[in-house]
């Protein structure tokens, strides 16, 4: 097991290197009937791609996503889904000179370590390019949501201390913007903080924040596979993140009881909350509030300046990383916080169809 | 899936309701040859029990457990371990006025959603008592870390505003205040916050962090189950978390990547880094360095004060919760908060066997 | 991993050795709302329990079924249901001399190498008292089957060269006889055979056949985990199996395609076969008519006779085996059959319910 | 889940219709360092290849290997690897006169219960073409077998009623004639035998031995993962086959205990026994012999005679089955057998290495 498998009943397999011939998954388990197409999913791709603007990495790819499998006459068909998307844009030899050195903040040094030598060009697998095919999953499992009347909106809260202001909020600011701010007045300011770190050969991070509507109660199982742990290993699997929080979060832990629970009432013929301090999430399974947590990415580790390192046989030396890098990821890993958010979801929802065995008697007298 | 079986080769299952007649654990997949018994168990069984001191519930159990299977002459066999421990002190009428109420910050609602019907009695299967039977598995597993050098100390950092001053450390103290803070002064201030939340009628949440030594390199799978992610996800599936960060965590966002990123150096023959931002993971592997995470609960739901709520029938009404509730969890869920990282990373250091295939036939020689 | 969770979405987990405390088994995702009694799997325990005539093994075991979680007020909760049977005759004893001798046609020498020691009494954990667990999970498979209208009907077709004379067929007989033949004829010549090789010291094996009749088109998953592929590994796992087939198994290697193919028509609104060579399973997935496959038991291992093997620490020697054992396995296994049979349509039931979409929409409609 | 992923450690997933762009396969999980080309897998697909003699379909696929991933400078890395193989000559019109038919002996009408809906192009994902990318993968698992010192032998022992002579035995037959028989006579009988099928438009179906040598003891894990459990499992997911048996067999049903039992004896410091009616395998552990067993192949559903079947909307009518069929598969099941043999073992034997404390220790004690 290398780790590359994701999910129970909704099961994602993903494959490639940074510069490899390509990247791809296999989703297995979709159920069959869903209209899909190499157009919708290439949306998500675009969202991801690289080079859009002076702060992503000037790699160019095109990012074409082709379905292999799994996809007869517009529709799944229940078995595999094979997505593919072809690299075109490598240049190994940028990473030649950084074979035999582990870079500081790069998982270099781990995979040596584990498995005895390693595909440096581009850090192979542990490059930030294998989420491309999280994201070409996600848009298949997004779709199924949609179906369902779930939509998912992840955003930049912050970059670096550059924070939005939440009475500025505008939704369709986050497609304007190089950094999926849903305020035009914060995005203005993160660009200045960018240039500067540019200038000063560094780079800076942020927090995501990711927002589910339309999920009703009773989502996530008990104990080990609770909603919120599920969506935390999804979403701490993302390359740059840190850390996570549902709901208040770590401030939740200094307020008090009376503050924190949400109290219940009817809406009509409907339960709803006053507050949604939890998330949406009340002891591992959904509320039927708004899911909402935050995840925090750290600065892009590749910058130019000069680091002290080690070589792989054990001499300090130090690194000035070149190649073609993203001053900053938070952008670019929206869409890959909605992708990990729309599988788990997927997976959890599919699961909780057996939940009671009224609706397992259902759906068996419905066969013919 | 009830989402009560954790791990791929070092397996937990856990069951076993608050009120009902037992709770347990089996441990599919522990290595033959380890020795263990009742008595080893007990310890860690003893810090989480209830009712130690006055800011534990008075729920009295002896929370004894018992090996059923597994072990032979005091020693692990290799197949499963079957660890329970007997209920006594269950007071099931203290629930039955609130068997059609949803608890504010409880999981009644979803639990109602997703099943038809709930075990109301002290939450059931939702109940912190759950956690009892993965200090029992922990215990276990951290016999297994301890034969190859690995320790896990955990311990509160904040009880709701009242912080830790790390220039008063005293590991020691972890032991001796009824908050498990390494820090007498602080303690004594979370006390008097304590005391004021009780008299309200109110509760309160903290911040435990986690820290490992003795890890080594290598450990964590690529992509999805990278170590953090893994980490992650046990964490968060315990009751009332709320997030989790590793290193710097949140803050790591807020820096820049020259500060941010960890610098290597020879210390003799040794590859070491300058400082541990990461956390001791980079890339969803370890690398070398202690692991470090701090993750925040919640303040306790169940207090006694009015609040407004429904009936599970659509009406709405108030609820006062009765019964003997901690008025704050942070302290007793230190020990569950070692048990989990112990159980992740028992299965990640036996899935990281199969790495190289060097390995594998060493391991294939050796057999006669 | 030591192999003892079975399952993906009904997920059990057993544990217990043969002289050990109790044997039990956690059923993680049943789906709640199930009536569930401990009289009631008692009674399929009953027809596995040993002592029960002369052909099996005269240890008196009660083998009482106690339910530790998971049900309340009679209803299967949707969280894990815990089941513990006690062991009581135990007498240990009786195999502290074979403890550093590896009986031939059992498992000794398999588990010394793989685990460097082993429980030696009665064979610790692999001893077909291990089947107990199974027994129970698998009642409470078979009654969420049988809500669906499924039966499963397991019975002795042969022992040594004792064949069942289909033109006796007696449904009734099964429950009548020693052996669980439905020919009363047949199963009185086995008699006999048994009491000549109970009189040799020796002992006798015998195949099993099992019909599923209710099982609508579609259950079963493509490739890997085909209805009869997963039904042959469930078949298999248990101790003394040898093999499996389906339908006219090895013979329809045999025929020619015009002769095993199983021709469609219209029965009313209906589409049925005119025949059942492939013995209800097509490609992997049900076709509607009834599944039948068959296995065959080997004889019991464990007999008086001298028999040559070895030591621990490698010195030729011989054994005869002491202790209770049984000269035939088979009629005892008849209800393993069943068991097993159950807990894998069961999983697989579950895990067709999310292969269209258009179910899934329905599912999530339903939620309020 | 659609039952396309297979294994623990060592996993696959398998993706691709028979009229599809391509088909190919994802290894997560194979050790770092085994140095594999394409021009090794290549000559396992060789030996599945269609249209290499008249009792073959005719269609033309080249077949060509591709590795998209997980291999660097000619070794594993530890990641995924993606291999893939083109469709070229597919000729989906064939098929469109039975879009709407369930062919007998087929799993048309399975699939069109349990999705809706199906691609009927030469039976999509329950092609035997699938079997294609189990190949791909199982020249890798042969790969890390080979390196133990384990090999696979698979061949034809019969052909509907012709069965190879003991005493003609010869290895190098299995690659020299159309049927894969070790036995030239054998194969000359078989020959005529099938040409009176063509003749008579119908089909054939036969019996494939499986051999390895070289395993050692203590491989399988206990209860359900038993080493012949999961062979089963993983020889009974092949398309066509009908049953499996390991050692004597349904045979070892009908002999004694006494003559059924292997006996154990020294040859040197070596544990070896007598006889191998166990087939390799006891209580579900490797016992050090080799490991034998046998699948049936059912005769090929796809005859050109008229057979009764139903449309999909519920009438009778009659097919004849057009388009490039085999007559017998059994020659090229022979290598999906050692394929998925070799798999199965793959992954248990890496399973394996977790068994002893001591194992874990030397292994931990190792990383630098």
């Amino acid at each position: 097991m290398s780790g590359s498998v994701f999910g129970n009943i909704f099961k994602i397999s993903t494959w490639g290197e940074s510069h490899g011939k390509a990247l791809g998954v296999i989703i297995d388990g979709c159920p069959a009937g869903i209209e899909i197409s190499e157009d919708y999913i290439q949306k998500d791709l675009d969202r991801r791609k690289p080079g859009q603007n002076k702060y992503s990495t000037q790699r160019k790819e095109a990012d074409r996503v082709e379905i292999m499998s799994g996809v007869f006459e517009g529709k799944t068909t229940g078995t595999p889904i094979s997505l593919i998307i072809m690299n075109t844009d490598q240049r190994s030899k940028d990473y030649s000179e950084i074979s035999n050195i582990f870079r500081p903040g790069h998982a270099d040094y781990g995979y040596e370590s584990k498995y005895g030598f390693r595909d440096y060009r581009g850090g192979g697998r542990s490059s930030g390019r294998e989420t491309a095919a999280r994201v070409a999953a996600g848009a298949v499992a997004k779709k199924l949501l949609s179906i369902l009347g779930i939509s998912i909106t992840a955003y930049t809260l912050s970059i670096g201390s550059i924070v939005i202001d939440k009475a500025n909020f505008d939704k369709n600011e986050i497609f304007e913007n190089p950094f999926a701010m849903p305020d035009m007045a914060a995005a203005n300011k993160a660009a200045l903080l960018l240039d500067r770190a540019v200038k000063n050969q560094d780079s800076a991070g942020g927090i995501v924040q990711c927002e589910v509507s339309g999920i009703k109660p009773g989502i996530g199982e008990p104990v080990f596979d609770k909603l919120d742990a599920c969506l935390a290993k999804a979403i701490l699997s993302i390359g740059a993140t840190k850390g996570i929080e549902f709901g208040l979060g770590f401030d939740a832990s200094r307020v008090s009881g009376s503050f924190n629970n949400d109290e219940f009432f009817m809406s009509g013929e409907k339960i709803v909350k006053y507050t949604n301090n939890s998330g949406g999430i009340l002891g591992g399974i959904s509320d039927g509030a708004p899911i909402v947590f935050r995840t925090a990415f750290k600065p892009t580790p590749s910058i130019a300046q000069k680091q002290k390192t080690v070589t792989s046989d054990g001499r300090n030396t130090s690194v000035e990383i070149k190649g073609r890098h993203d001053p900053i990821v938070v952008a670019r890993g929206v869409i890959v916080v909605e992708a990990m958010t729309a599988i788990t979801l997927a997976d959890l929802i599919l699961l909780n169809m057996c939940s009671k065995m009224e609706n397992v008697k259902k759906f068996y007298d419905s066969i013919q």
